[in-house]
Parts: structure tokens; sequence; C-alpha cells
């Protein structure tokens, strides 16, 4: 695999800003393999992705945030550079359905996710083999009214304990507490069994049918403070009628919810998501 | 075209039902072309729609009724009988966007909606040539805060006059009284410019640009008291990004209302929608 | 789960068909849960479906085919009953590629599939470990240009041993001898990576992508003796775009895949695909 | 409306070249609002679209091509520029089937389509009356066996006569001469009714419902001498079942093309096409 890095840039619009970024990774001999930009007139923000071989490039990466410093600071940028020689770590969250999660291990197997899946936390142990069976360590972890603080600190030293860059909440049935939300910005991505902000909250399957709509929705989003409110990351829809019954809707949301899953997963790792005002920019 | 029949039926489920109505036809001599039937388990519901040639049927339109009516009584069921030959008299009322009207125009020249489209209707003028270019009566009607109650009186003047079947609000941008939506039921079909049930109400475009979806939809429904919340018929969606303006929304959706609205009054026409729990049935 | 019978049949068209099985159903005290029928006009064919509950029905399964028999003779029919407490037995063939194969068995396990899987043949052992983690018998069986007609003879083998009703190729890359295929008619369905017709034969990816489509597909068909133009079960498409390279088809295609092949195998289990004319009749 | 310019540029890739025009259009003081970029390593190429705001751009277009070009020469490019000042002139040829030209007419006076529809040509009169509605002119030329090489030259002097930019084959049922192709090199959009490259050629909805298709598609393209094989532009579908007759198809097909068709017509217009081996590359 080529050794590439990606930065993802964000600052107000400015003249001169692309010419500042081409010409710092002229100087020091990037060759660039992609690279796209988004204007928000409404916002007046400027938003970057791109990606450059490092083989021929004259810098390491803390070399690179030294000299890149000056130009963010001109811009006042927020900025991320990640190579993708060093692999997220990640720690999937589940509960008893299991389609995620066996799908998120699939294309992990099969190199589709360019990441590191730490550990598995589950307040169930009905996953604890499949899990086993891709090799990777499997954390029990119940949960209930009265332990739910505690219940959280444990997994928070195992975050800590594997320096988790990403969580993955794959059908993870327990609201998160402000406390846990708090701490991993920008850094939860759940998977929401409807077409938001159609059917939020609680069994929204059950909702679409009883409303009769036409089409099911899955939609995978960060998680924030405000429940299924976070931004928006992917959605599909699929084609209901009128004889699908709830249990059908199941069976159908779930091959979107593997999807739209998978798909957020895998713009994360590959640096491909910007956020602003509650939205996502998707440089795909 | 060959001369059909269409019967919709409703009721309680119950053994024995489908024989009746195969023997019922079988016996006045009814070549069934289509048959489709559904039965709804939760709510124990029987729903049916059949066609059949009429060629060598023995039964007039009334005989039909007289002598169906002792089956429909035995089985409790609300039904329908619908001869192509005699078409729906449809009058669509519209305001200043004139797309879905455009559209409804053309595929009606087309020969693609079996009916008679007997008027329009609008409170503005812009689009008086496009119908005459269609030879179709345009009236004018105007409506302000003052005259809402006698404006829709003179409304349901001209829909008595024309015998009316079907009231299309093809972006019709006013809300109806009450009585008006009392007086059709099940004869207004609506376009709503977003995926009910996400954004009811005003400024769909600019609540899911804001949002940070990543589909946008439309849906087509009868009109019930309740705004935005009757049975609905069809909804499409069209994928969205980061680039997409409100007024790129506003292009996508306007493919969108066109064919999802077309769908819709198609379907009506076709009798092949039966209604029960605020949810529709489309016999496709 | 309720005991039911399906019943498929396939006939001329002719007057009197629906109320004989309806008249038939009724007498033997059925109680019918789906009915669904087509004529196609242009073959003058008839082609029904129905489903009913077995809880009060009065004959046996051979009882019915004894009876049954009478009716069928009137008008021509072929025909096929299923109770859905016998599950159909199936084996799985399979290469490398095991996307296909990790679907296939977790939606098995999940209770998805109404079957049984009764063995995975494979000409590769990568699959086997997770064959033996769903517990599965995994056999392998080597071919090779010399060896080929024997190997299928160790297949045969095995199918005949095991009772198989049905053959999933999910993404088996070698093709099937003329013997094999017609030892299994309409018994072998097959993945194939392009929307069909478009890029029948060898890497649908490359020339999809040489050609600059923008959409590519996946196609699920049952295998007849003319390479890749069997009935079509189920096709999808996903969108891409310039930046998708050949790596990116395969992975997109990988989602189209599992998702086409396990929609046409669950169908073809619930026994609701009918073939005429090298076509199929879904009764969804 | 905001004065903009767009650049489009093809060239072998090389290091330096986005910085060379970063650079270019800082010191002339543009205003970037958006640039797009895609790399082929395949076939080593850089491509690339920019458009910036005219407001402080201290370049007129001439004065542009002048000084640009020296860049344009050191790497090689082929290179347009495109001002939204300057509204490309359009031809629309026609045959007996109108949806795609109401469709397109009624886009192009709705202010969609950002271009000056000069003329209609077709080879019957049905359309006339429509074309008369959105007050363009419209030619009539007759088309047979004997003629067809005189009318082809009558259909140039009308381009030359009106400078027209872009012609649109909206269903125009004649195949062009070789000779009319080379005339218009890139200049010529079809609309093809099926997804290329399955059914090339004629009576695409016929073979598609012989060989039992489940999606129809519509396929938007540049007309190359080769038929049905230019670089395709947009292509989209539709699912179908059983249920669909011949002339069913064709309804849905015509949803599909005016959508398909008038994309791709925006994209041209738009200045967001760019072709390389025989494939386009839409900058959206």
């Amino acid at each position: 695999m080529t050794k590439t890095a990606t930065l993802l840039v964000n600052c107000p619009d400015k003249k001169g800003i692309v010419a500042s970024i081409a010409n710092f990774l002229l100087t020091h001999n990037a060759n660039i393999l992609h690279a796209d930009q988004h204007q928000d007139a409404e916002n007046n923000l400027f938003l970057m992705r791109v990606e450059w071989d490092m083989a021929d490039f004259q810098l390491t990466e803390s070399e690179f945030n030294e000299h890149f410093k000056l130009i963010a600071q001109e811009y006042a940028m927020t900025w991320k550079l990640k190579s993708n020689q060093i692999k997220p770590k990640v720690a999937i969250m589940v509960s008893q359905y299991d389609h995620c999660l066996a799908d998120l291990l699939h294309r992990y197997k099969n190199g589709e996710l360019d990441c590191e899946v730490s550990l598995v936390v589950s307040n169930h142990k009905i996953t604890e083999s499949l899990v086993n069976f891709y090799e990777i360590p499997f954390h029990f972890i119940e949960i209930n009214k009265e332990n739910k603080i505690e219940a959280e600190q444990r997994q928070f030293l195992l975050f800590d304990q594997f320096n988790i860059d990403l969580i993955i909440l794959a059908r993870y049935m327990q609201i998160l507490s402000p406390d846990f939300v708090k701490r991993y910005p920008q850094k939860i991505i759940n998977i929401h069994h409807s077409f938001l902000p159609a059917f939020i909250g609680a069994k929204p399957y059950h909702r679409a049918h009883e409303r009769g709509v036409k089409l099911i929705g899955a939609t995978s989003h960060y998680v924030t403070e405000a429940l299924d409110e976070g931004p928006i990351i992917e959605q599909d829809i699929d084609r209901i009628s009128h004889r699908d019954q709830v249990e059908d809707l199941v069976q159908k949301e779930r091959d979107l919810e593997r999807v739209v899953l998978s798909r957020a997963v895998r713009w994360h790792i590959e640096n491909r998501i910007l956020l602003y005002s509650n939205k996502t920019v998707i440089f795909d």
C-alpha cells in the first residue's frame, strides 16, 4: 500500500488559502493524489481534504505539524493530519442484535476497514463466540439501573487502556450518559434505525409501520448530547409495501443498518468527514 | 381499449370470502384479468382488488350492484365498483410553482392518466397560459385573509358544476379549511415537499438543509384534517450532498414531486388504492 | 410459527380457475392467508400463489395431492405444494471470496432463511474455519482441468447423500458442466457480479470500469446451460463515479451481491418464485 | 447572479500543477468558489474544475487566455474557460415522442438550464405547437431514405446560422451520419432508452421485457461514431416486476429519460464534464 497522508482543513473562507496549501505541499515535494474542497458561502467557511504520497515528501509528521502551524495560524484553521500508516483504534459496543457487529467484523477481516478493532464491549454475552471467532478481545460489562455510572467508568478504563480513537455503537441499546458523550467528542458513531429526523427515539419500526410510510430508512450519525440529533453521516432507504409487517421492516432494516453504519465508519477512518454547524461534509 | 371493471373490497377477514367473490364472478361469466388480495392479521382485515373483462360479463353496472349487495352484506364489506369506461373528473389546484401542473397536464395529454381534467383552479394567474395551451378551463380565484371562506364557496360551486371526483393539490400553497376537507373525503391528493413524517409543515427544504440530511424526499397523501398527517400514498427520495444548497434542494425536489404526485394520481384513478387505519394499500 | 402450506400454480389461462381453487380450499376448510395471481395475456398464462393456515385444514399433504390432482388435470396445471414445516435442504458452493457465504450463514443463524444449510462445498480451504464456526459440514473438493468430471461426481454424491433441494453458488468461480446443470433444473441459484445482460462472462468489474458506466449492478439467477442467461430472480444497483477505481467497484459490488443473492435465496425457499419463458414471477 | 468563470483542465499528472493554477488565480485576485480535481493514476491524468468569482478578478477572458497559455504549455494541458455570462446556444432534435422535449422546455423556462434554446428541429410536425407555446423557432425537416444527406445539410446550415454549441437528441429517432457526428465532437448529447451497455440498438424495451430483467434504465451519452458507445454522462434505473408489460416499461422509461437527459444537459451547460478514454468525469 502506498504510504499517504491526509490533511483536513476547516477555516473561514479567504483568498489565497488554496495557493498557500498547494505551495506548502509543493515546497516539501508532495505528490498530491486527491484534493477536494468546499466553500460554504452561507457560513463563510472553507473546507478541504487533500491526500498526498509520502514517498518523496520531505517532512515527517511532527515536522509537518511544526511547519504547517504558521499557515494554520494565518488562516485560523482547525486541521487534522492523518497518516494511513497509523491505524485508528476502534471499540465496538453492541447489545443483543449482532447483524451490524458481524458485518463490521467481516469487513474488518476482509481489509475493507483500515483500522484496528481493539475490543468489543457488550452488556450481553450473546455475541461473545462471534467476537472470539475473529480473535478480538470481548468484554462483558453488565448494565442495569443501579450500576450505570460505574459500568461506564469500567468502559472508560478499557478505552483508555486501548487508546481508543473511535467508538462504534453497533446497535448498542443503552443511552450513554452526558459524561460519556462529552468525553469522546466526534468519536462516537451510532446507527439509528430510522430515516432521521423521522421517528426519533424508541421503536421507530413500529411507528413507521403505524404511520404507513412507503420507505424506511437508517441513519448513521455522530453522537451528541441531544438524542438522535448529532450530525448525520449517512442515510439510506428501502421501499416497503402494505405486505410488510413489523417483522419484515426489521429484516429490511438490518440490511440498511449494516450498509449505512459501515459506510460511516469507513469514511471516518479514512479521514473523509469534516464537521460544521452540526452537519457533515463527506469528501468521497 | 378492453372494457374492464374493477372491484375494491374491504371487510373483516373470514373464511370463504375469496370463494364467494370468485363464484359470483364466474357465475356471471367474468374473465378475471388481475386479482390481488391482502390480509392484515393485526387488524383482521381482508382487502381485495379484482379486475375483469366486461366483454362476456352478463351484468350491467347497476345489476352488479343489486346482485353483489347480498355477498357484501354477508361479509360486511365496504366496496367500490369502477368501470374503465367512466373517466373520473379531476380538478387541479395550483399556486405559483407550475412544475407539477405542467407534468400532470403533459401526462394527461399523452394518455398516461385515464381521467378527464375538467378544470384548473388557481389563486395566481401565472399558470393560465400553460393551462390554456392544453385547452382546459382555467379559473382564477383570489384568496386572501378576508375572503377565504367565500373563495372556497366559489371553488365548491365549480367542483359541483363539473361533478369533480378528485381534487389534486399540485403545489397549492393554501391550507384548506376543515369544511373543505370534510366535503371531499379521500378525494383530495396533496404533494408535500418532504419525506413525511420528517419536516411536517412549512419550509421543509430549509429545515432539511439545516439538519444536514443526506437524502431528501417527497410525499403524496390524501388530505385529512390533521395537516400533513393523511394516509401516505407514495414517497420517493433523492440523494444530496454538502454541495447542495437550498436552491439545489428545490430543484431536486421538483423532480421528486412530479413523479411522486403523478404516481399517486394514476393509482387513484385506476382504483388501485384502499384505505384503512390511516394507511393505504396500493394494488400495483 | 403458524403452520402453513403454499401452493404455486402455473397453467393456461381459463375462466373458472380462481373459483375452482378457492372452492377446493374452502371445502377443506383452509383459511387463506395470502393470495396473489398474475395473468400473462401475451402468453395466455395463469400464475398463482396461495398460502393458507394448516390449523383447521382437513387434508394432509398426501391427501391434498390426491384430491387436487383432479383440478390440476382439468386446467393442465403444473403445481407445487410446500409446507413451511419441511425445510428445504441447501448446499452452498463457494471459492475464495467469502462475503456472500458469510452473509448467508449469518442470515441462516438469525432465522432469516427458513431452510437447513446441510453443507458447504468449496474448491478452496479458505472458508473452512468460518463454516466450522457455524457448525456446518465443510467439504473441500479440489478442482483442476484434469479432474473436473470426477470432482462433480463427488459433489453429486454429497448432494444425494444430503437430499439437497437447492444449490447456491455463492461466488463459486467454476463453470458447471452441462451435466451438472441438467441434473438440478431450477435448483441452482447463482450471483453474477454485473447488471445482466450487461457484462456477461468474465471480469465484469473491469469491463464496467472501462466502459465508464455510472451504475454497477448484481444479478441473481437460476443457472441454465447458457452461461449467465438463466431466468433473472433479482437485481440491484449502486451509483459509482469517476473517483471509483476497480477496487472500489469490487467493494461496492460485495454489498450488492450479498443483498441480491440473499433475496433470491429467501424467495426460493419461501416458494415465491414461478418460472415461465425463461423469466421469473416473484410473489412478494 | 454572481458573475463567475469556470476552468476545466485535462493534462498528464505532474507535481506542481495545483500550485501553479492556484498561484495564477491568486495573482490575478480570483476568489475561488469551487474547486475539484481528480487524478487517474492508471492513465496518469490530472483533471480539474475550478470556478471563481469574476468580481475582483483582474483579467478579461481574452487576457486570461493569453496569460494562462504559458502554464497550459508547461503542463501540456487541454483546457476550456467558460463565463457564466455567455449562455451556450442549444438546438434540440426530436421525433414523435415529446416527453423529453416538453421536460427540457419547461426546465428551460423555469431557469433550470442556463442556456439559450435557439431552435427545435424535427422530422415530424407533432411537437410544433408545444415549441411555439414556448416561443422557440421550430424547423420541420423531413427525412427519408432518399434525402438524408440533403436533410442533414439543411440542419448544418441552421446550426451554423444560430451558432449552435450543443445539440440535444431528445428522442430523435434517426441515426446521424458519420459526417454529422464528426462535425460536432462532444457537442451532441443523446438519451438511450436502456441501461447501456445492455440492450444496445433498437427496441430496448421489448428486449428488456423478453429477458425478464428486474430493473430498467436510461442512459445519456455523447454521440460518437460507434452507435450507443459514446462516453456515458448519466444513467438511472427503475424497478419493474412481472406485472409490467411493455407499455408499462415505456411509461416508466419516460420518467427515467426525462431526468437522465436533463441532468446530462445541465452538467454540460455548467461546464462540469471532462472527457477522457471514452469516459466522463462529472464535477458535481
